[in-house]
């Protein structure tokens, strides 16, 4: 059943569908000392009939560890156009070559699959973050796109906490989601 | 002393100047669970002639409790024209009513004073997060520009580890700044 926050976060992304950066989004994790980190990942969509939002990754990079450590993550998506903020906090689910769920490893495929030529070659490339190797080929021949390469991850952000800014009127409007234990989803209108 | 990343940075402001939100960039906090949190803050500029980078906040939002557990953030920036990302981490200054270093002092006055009577306006709203007051005003008359509320908050990213990714170029190229306990500033090519 789709969340009641997925309605306008569907707006927002045909608010803002010219922009191609409009699914760029930024995901917080935490380190293992305790620090947190940040970064731009890609929006690829939902897994399925779920509410699970879908980015990749690569099982060589840091994130990976910092999933270990602490298995919460918290996506912040601006809508430049619209003037919208979504905030989606939950657990991440690494779905790797060691997964054991048929259908998850089956949306890895699929995932794979979908992918550019530029972008599955990445997967490629040199161990990311290690010092720049001047041997190191970052124009490797293109990966099978029927096979994927054993460091690729689908990541899967299961949202349990949603908080809806919207900047745009006057006041300013502000939501927040929240799973309950039952499965239902609460919703309440706070201040901006 | 300018950092050397502080020249890239530069570029990418310029490059990127046509984008009002190109000044906007997402802030990750730790909360006291272990969770991470991250939303959007509006880049106001470095301190004087530090490398510290300026953002204001309520006394009240949920990020002021999150720094007593964890004082360290960071900061994902994405510049949509260049198609570069910087990530900036360090610890979190909150300049407030209480802080006792008089320049600190005042760099939050004239932060306040700097703001549109817009932005001061929002720190008379209501308790923000809290559930929606029916009642509260949003429209409160415009706060006096030469005395900041006490509730304003100046908040200082001071980075002492920077990652700066360039999407544009084959292949493409990132580099790490990291601040020594010298003071000096290491830098280093990774692999993307």
């Amino acid at each position: 059943m789709l969340a009641p926050w997925r309605s306008p976060l569907a707006r927002a992304l045909h608010l803002n569908r010219s922009l191609v950066y409009a699914r760029y989004v930024q995901l917080a994790t935490v380190r293992p000392d305790g620090r947190p980190a940040n970064r731009t990942v890609v929006f690829r969509g939902f897994l399925n009939e779920t509410n699970a939002l879908k980015f990749v990754t690569d099982t060589r990079s840091e994130k990976m560890a910092h999933l270990h450590h602490q298995p919460w993550g918290e996506v912040c998506w601006y809508f430049p156009n619209s003037r919208e903020q979504f905030r989606l906090g939950g657990p991440l689910t690494p779905v790797t070559a060691d997964t054991v769920d048929e259908s998850l490893l089956k949306a890895r495929r699929i995932q794979w699959h979908d992918l550019s030529n530029a972008a599955r070659s990445q997967f490629a490339w040199a161990n990311p973050g290690h010092p720049r190797d001047p041997q190191a080929s970052f124009s490797p021949p293109p990966p099978d796109p029927n096979q994927p390469l054993p460091n690729f991850c689908l990541l899967l952000l299961q949202p349990v906490e949603v908080d809806h800014l919207q900047l745009r009127g006057d006041p300013q409007s502000r939501d927040r989601y929240w799973l309950q234990e039952s499965g239902e989803w609460q919703q309440q209108a706070v201040n901006p």
